[in-house]
């Protein structure tokens, strides 16, 4: 076999970078290095421009720390959502998930990840003491805590409410049950047990 | 909902660039550009760089059409490699997986596709005119066809052939056949019609 599997220190370079990528294996690599090579130079550079530039210029909203391309973000912006509703996230995806619902019309506060010993993440790094300066302004009536069911996440969701304790502000959380189209046959326990538990008025 | 469904111009560019990646989709571009947002921008600077500096100068191996850092490719230039044996195959990543079976020591010569009207790809766009010339040279013995055996690829098998003829050149054919691990039950009818009739002799 050849020093260099690809025959090229340029594709081999290109599919190292390209397998850094989450999910992408160097086959999938390889394909998307190949994929290129039959793009105009002018596209792979232009596409390599947007990616370096988003990195680059992307802003963290001063308020809720979700992506912004300049100061305060949109959902902080919007005067006609509730400014008075404020929902806790771990990720800026997950505000993205939840916008896809339509379903919400608060404000939003991303914490940038859960407290998480292992990973040697503590309360200092999360936008943990944000939130409570926003809840201390007294403009917050009410706290939903949408953060997953993991340790970690149970940990940060308590922690949160210790701090938010002084001030006057309803904390809730999301509900967790079985999910629509899911069967009873293959949701666990935990999950079944507090869909009954949380049991809702059948309305008819 | 929101003009832009990404709250941000940045992040919706750097997702629609990136889901021009064959296989990627919008919501895999999205958890693809959020990686990037995580990773230091020197590392995100240098990872766009690869990516152009890939394309803007890789070469073609001026004899066989494989990708080169610089004029003529590493197995062309390798003296130890049966070179009166060339390998026609439709693409480099072809050429890759064959060299991945450690079982080929001869040249290749790459197409870069195969003829295919409703695509509007004619023999002149394809290598096969510099396959002819090679040929011609009279220090090729053997070419092996390893086209897909698809309408286009049968047809470009043909072409090639008759391209050909007028060299004395023995012409092979990869071998078809039932798969190492597949069951007859489900190998189609074609496949297991031709590896009865290209049975081979068992050795024990």
């Amino acid at each position: 076999m050849f020093k260099n599997e690809y025959s090229s220190k340029l594709l081999s370079g290109a599919v190292e970078s390209l397998s850094t990528l989450p999910g992408v294996g160097r086959k999938s690599a390889l394909r998307l290095a190949l994929h290129l090579l039959e793009e105009p130079t002018i596209n792979v550079e232009k596409f390599a421009k947007t990616i370096v530039d988003f990195r680059n210029n992307i802003k963290f909203c001063p308020q809720c720390n979700m992506l912004s391309d300049d100061g305060i973000c949109p959902f902080c912006n919007d005067s006609k959502r509730d400014h008075t509703i404020v929902c806790v996230v771990e990720s800026h995806s997950d505000v993205l998930s939840i916008e896809n619902t339509g379903q919400y019309k608060g404000l939003y506060h991303v914490l940038g990840g859960i407290i998480s010993p292992i990973d040697g993440v503590g309360p200092a790094d999360l936008k943990i003491k944000e939130l409570a300066e926003r809840v201390a302004s007294g403009l917050v009536s009410e706290v939903i805590l949408a953060l997953s069911t993991s340790m970690e996440g149970e940990t940060t969701s308590y922690f949160i409410s210790r701090q938010l304790k002084p001030y006057n502000v309803k904390l809730s959380t999301i509900a967790r049950g079985v999910g629509f189209g899911d069967d009873l046959e293959y949701t666990d326990e935990l999950t079944l047990g507090r869909s009954i538990t949380n049991r809702q008025p059948f309305i008819f």
